[in-house]
């Protein structure tokens, strides 16, 4: 008898997140649940900060709405979100109660499967997530942001999952965003974790494809005992997307592990999507080959296009491999953080800043509270120096507490701002979609009465236009930094176009 | 001690054959061949059947000049060829003497290593060119054409590689042009080479990769024993084409394997393909994800593109199904041929006939010279019936020799052709030249004067037109068929437009 590798199925989430800028619409996903639903998969992930984003900013859709809808249509698989710890979908810390209540109404809405993760591997940043999953009965996966660096160390991030695993865990999932994560290594992490955790522990891999080594990596893992993969089907993967779930199917055979997925459904919902990608060109990623040049530099592509955008605003083109070689410095001076959103953004600004005006001479307000462990606890120690500066501008000591252990209770608060919101249903779903987005979910409520847009129509039927890489774009979430010159301090907030 | 994997780097003949039409012209080869030839590559392919058919069709190339360019610019790295055994570079068989000829031609302008096969994968077709490239001292490489049916075993390729071993053959090659070749088969072929012919034959694996799983094959044979690789440099990579070189460099990381390339120049080689790519854009192939159903269907792209092409022009689109159900039949009916170039073809046209005009109502010329034994000798047993009909069609005794036995000496024949057309130097390269190409040579003596083109560079400067799927045009050879329809015979012959 064959093993049996658990499929998770991307393509409502991180797959047209990852390849499509996030702008699938409901409408067009609604004809597939079905054959998504029989085709075999342990999970279809569906719901997540990027995707919750696009629907109330650019989809005019209820990203609540959706969930319900996907429950309804996909009644035998388990629906799968992720959440980002205590940042839930947003990016700061919500006091514990806020996380309370979002996933009692995600779980209520219509998810199975929480994936939750902290930008720094920090487990304390996770504990409350987890033990509200585990109240609702639901299944709580701790998910290892997994990184490079001359501190992270198979032993490290398998003491990570044991700790996870500790807090109640169910499953234990190695989400490497940046396709870092080469065969051996891939083997040597589920070894690992199988060893340390107990064999019956269950191992999921996610990894993207844009390195072009994962699909081997998800072998070796197998091989080493991982019981699930992520994979995402063929008509939207590849590229800085995922590698393609027919692939994996067939790849199994005789190897006496099995996927047991439908493949003619694979193949229908495939040609589905190719119909559909059609539509979406616009918002298409150009990149389809693959790029290794992240295994030396350590700069996640969209990283780097960040970067030479904020030093083209600045006529500073040049200065870019300035910028290359400041990065690691900055990395190691704030202890090694994995470079996955923010961490990665906050770095690259920073080294970006320290260029441009001078080692340090300015700080955003991100790396400062980066710095004073106002994120969490990072893997390295931090540089002394760079610490008092960042107090100094921040006006803030430094931290070596869970941050959100500073927070003072803030549901009445968040609850009276959203009902007092034109268009606000008075709902605890409302009050958490302000919650997250503050800026965009005001509009979006006055709006929303109008129904979903489908972006891929209004595309389709619009004259050709030259591509845009809009994937890739130079800035894909809000960020504000604070920017004293000449003793006078300047408030930038950046949001994405 | 890691073991050194060889790496056969594609990306001046295969590569660009796959996904760019084979259109890459020497004036775009020329500025890199320093950083290959740098790069520590085992060999670079850069001659075969298609490159030299596109030299003189489209780039007004002498295929002769652009060999011994290559040796000039690459003096430390094995050039390396792709022989179609007795039918050389052509599509019939060649007296022995032309193979003799051919072969030290080929040697003296500077090929290192042969790689020899046979669509039907008969050792016979592949025995004369064996033993010419034995005498000049090169390196003689036995190629498995390598698919999938109910009578293809491991056994039976292992079988096969033995015959080509005691046949003289320096290393054994098992080619898988339609991405067929999943994990557990290349493992256990490898080992099963390696078992039968002695650990010490080296074994070189020639994978595509279009179904998305033969990244994870090519790991697998390594473990099995795997010597050497085919990849691609990424710029020209994926979809119909190859493996990425650089992420196979990569993915060795940890594993007790190293390729031991430089990946500076790669990402230099990388960089100055992706410049050059940008010209060719309307020849790049339009498939840059995978295509999995060919595990079903066992129908290459390619095939299938060229039957539902020719269902088209008889306006009989509708019939696709039913000639899909055919082509199986067909197939074992004449003996489970590899679908590969010209045996796809073949039965390809042959099921499309059978549909429109009745089973076996008509026979092409190419089916009938199949079924009679003139291309050699199929695995499985042919129809009775059918070779009955054949015997008829073409009014030609089956037969069971080899089938250059029956060519008489045509050298002379062949040099008297060349000198009397207007502008051939005289060379017996030019010989060779209208020997493998009679219908194309002529025209190319008589313009060869005005030396290569840049297809890239003119479509560069031309403005944007639509893209055409150059790579899957319906015609890629040049093919004859006899129709006889009311007692009436007509010969048609279609070429590549």
């Amino acid at each position: 008898m064959a093993k049996k590798i658990d499929v998770t199925e991307l393509i409502l989430r991180d797959a047209h997140q990852s390849v499509m800028a996030t702008r699938l619409g409901i409408e067009d996903m609604i004809p597939v649940c079905g054959d998504l639903d029989k085709a075999g998969f342990w999970s279809v992930e569906c719901w997540g900060g990027a995707t919750f984003d696009s629907c109330i900013r650019f989809l005019n859709e209820d990203p609540w709405e959706r969930l319900r809808t996907f429950r309804k249509l996909m009644p035998n698989t388990r629906l799968q979100m992720l959440l980002r710890g205590q940042n839930l979908l947003g990016y700061r810390h919500y006091e514990d109660h806020v996380v309370d209540r979002f996933v009692e109404k995600a779980a209520e809405n219509g998810i199975d499967v929480f994936r939750i993760f902290d930008a720094l591997n920090d487990i304390r940043n996770l504990e409350r997530a987890i033990a509200a999953v585990k109240r609702t009965g639901k299944h709580a996966q701790g998910a290892i942001s997994y990184t490079v660096s001359p501190l992270h160390t198979i032993q490290g991030f398998v003491d990570t999952a044991k700790k996870m695993k500790e807090r109640g865990c169910d499953s234990i999932c190695i989400k490497d965003m940046a396709a870092l994560l080469k065969p051996q290594p891939a083997y040597d992490l589920v070894k690992g974790i199988k060893d340390a955790c107990g064999q019956d522990t269950r191992v999921q891999v996610h990894v993207h494809a844009t390195t072009g080594v994962t699909m081997v990596s998800l072998m070796k893992a197998i091989e080493a005992g991982a019981d699930g993969v992520d994979t995402a089907i063929s008509a939207l993967s590849l590229g800085p997307g995922h590698n393609p779930t027919e692939s994996f199917v067939e790849m199994l055979e005789g190897t006496g592990y099995t996927a047991d997925i439908d493949s003619e459904l694979l193949l229908k919902i495939k040609k589905y999507f190719l119909g559909i990608r059609n539509n979406y060109k616009e918002y298409l990623s150009n990149i389809t080959g693959v790029e290794t040049e992240i295994f030396k530099s350590q700069i996640p592509g969209g990283m780097l296009s960040n970067m030479e955008s904020q030093l083209k605003q600045q006529k500073a083109d040049d200065r870019v491999d300035e910028v290359l070689e400041e990065v690691p410095r900055v990395r190691k001076d704030s202890g090694y953080p994995p470079l996955v959103t923010p961490s990665s953004q906050i770095v690259g600004t920073q080294a970006v800043f320290n260029v441009l005006m001078g080692k340090y001479k300015v700080l955003t307000g991100e790396f400062a509270d980066l710095m004073l462990g106002y994120y969490g606890e990072t893997i390295g120690p931090r540089d002394p120096e760079v610490i008092e500066l960042a107090a100094k501008h921040a006006k803030k000591e430094p931290i070596t507490c869970r941050p959100a252990d500073l927070l003072k209770p803030e549901w009445d608060t968040l609850k009276a701002e959203a009902l007092a919101l034109p268009g606000c249903n008075g709902s605890d779903e409302d009050v958490l979609t302000v919650a997250m987005f503050p800026k965009v979910a005001p509009k979006f409520f006055t709006t929303r009465d109008k129904g979903p847009l489908n972006l891929g129509k209004e595309s389709a039927s619009k004259p050709a236009a030259p591509a845009v890489d809009t994937g890739k774009g130079p800035v894909r979430m809000e960020m504000s930094y604070n920017v004293k010159l000449n003793g006078n301090s300047h408030r930038v907030t950046v949001t994405p176009a």
